[in-house]
């Protein structure tokens, strides 16, 4: 299972409830955060995320509105005792701006923060089970995009199968991982007897913030989903080429260059109220677009 | 008139819908922000509080709770294009924080932003109307309060008299602070005639985080209305000191020996969901003594 749940979809400044960019991403038993503005530790407990099991956090650049909430989460963790090792992945200058405030604060952190600059393209995380690769996006400063994928989904379990070998459920998450079981007696449940053929391994790319670029589109080939930037509808193309932005169209356009399974826009302009209209532009030019909106689940 | 807006009155782990600290001090026609925990920029939206108007912000101490929202709230003023000068009183070391941030992110902020440390007690402003001081607490780390005094408070009008002399209502401000009037006649309006005697100054002080110390006693005293933080109730005394912290007896006792006219009580820990137990064990010491709550004015 590859899932996003939006925590935070405006650009910049906060507006009609919408918060700045943040988002988590579940791969099967992972949690992944991706990008952390000023509120994300409330939106986390606003949703009843279970903030503790994430334990990697990627952080796309240094525009506050992508990061201004990562020092208090960091904190916040702190104080909730977390022990587990954390890994955030960032361009180099927030470790020092990091250092700063701890330690003007003369913060000790219980657990142990691994800080992984981001300095080229190419794999962050490479598990038996899943692997996440950052890539280059064009913005004002040096952004990263990432790439989350599942390298082996689990088996799908049969219960009724599972029971009438008498598996204990206990086991049943090895058995979606391929396992074979063998009882007190010693006799052996295969694998095949209790369980089906894995899905297809899904995919899920951010691009982060980004100027319309066709050099994104073989970064982000076929995944499943895709996060598209668009903060600003597409009268505005000129406003968001000098912002280092997107529009609508050229978001749609990006997905379907890439051929992806389905596109979610976000980071919306604070000058729009509505957001219906962004849906209805992007999706005359690739339909299955949908909105990034708080606090909903999307799966790739 | 002389008054505090609570914008955030929980420590440092949000809870219960309370916010990390910020405050708004009004001094008649000035609005001065002290501390800016994050969220503070949403919370002065929420209240429907002009930001612009907002020209001295004060930092008590560097633990992220009373800061982590400065970077946002001066990043989204310069989105607003912000033009006046921002004057921003804070320890020392937020200055190089804040250039990190600002160089990370390339901002060029499109109004001047004036940093003054903080490096001993004293006075930060003077001008004719108020004036303003700032004091050491006693913290884990270098902490300041602060102390608002109306230098001179404006001479009441009467409006009756006014419109009886003539006196356009364009100049009625200029007749609070005591001018006389001449008419295009070359006619004069003594400001005594339209006006009435000004009540006596009054007087503010903000004292941070702080452990219990009767060195703050004189440094408070006799002012209309303290703020002191009460983390926890009185049975946790030992925790409080040494978190350096503050009990409501403690808070209590120190309004009492510095004869203040009213105690705020605030920077409540996330472990308690109900507050009144806080109103009912300081108001055994000192019975002028109100619970912060978020979003309300408190005059002085």
């Amino acid at each position: 299972m590859l899932a996003v749940t939006i925590l935070g979809n405006n650009s910049a400044l906060p507006a009609y409830d919408r918060h700045p960019t943040a988002q988590l991403v579940t791969l099967d038993d992972q949690l992944f955060l991706v990008d952390c503005g000023e509120g994300t530790q409330v939106q986390l407990s606003k949703f009843r995320i279970r903030w503790g099991r994430i334990n990697h956090i990627f952080i796309s650049h240094l525009h506050g509105d992508h990061y201004f909430g990562l020092p208090g989460f960091l904190n916040s963790m702190g104080l909730l005792h977390r022990e587990n090792d954390l890994h955030l992945y960032a361009p180099a200058q927030l470790f020092e701006i990091l250092q700063l405030q701890f330690r003007a604060a003369e913060t000790i952190l219980p657990y142990k923060l691994h800080f992984h600059p981001l300095l080229e393209e190419g794999v962050l995380v490479n598990t038996e089970k899943f692997r996440i690769d950052c890539f280059a996006t064009k913005h004002r400063i040096p952004c990263w995009g990432f790439r989350f994928e599942q390298v082996k989904a689990p088996r799908r379990l049969i219960p009724e199968k599972a029971i009438q070998h008498g598996v204990p459920a206990a086991f049943y998450d090895r058995l979606k991982w391929g396992e074979d079981y063998t009882n007190q007696s010693g006799e052996l449940v295969r694998n095949e007897w209790v369980t089906e053929q894995a899905p297809k391994p899904k995919s899920y790319a951010y691009s982060a913030d980004t100027l319309y670029d066709e050099e994104l589109v073989p970064k982000v080939e076929g995944v499943d989903m895709l996060y598209h930037e668009t903060t600003y509808l597409k009268d505005l193309g000129d406003r968001a080429a000098s912002r280092f932005h997107s529009t609508t169209i050229q978001a749609a356009c990006i997905a379907k260059r890439a051929g992806v399974g389905r596109l979610l826009i976000g980071h919306f302009s604070s000058k729009y109220d509505k957001l219906d209209v962004f849906q209805e532009e992007a999706r005359e030019v690739f339909p299955q677009t949908d909105l990034a909106i708080e606090g909903v689940t999307y799966k790739a």
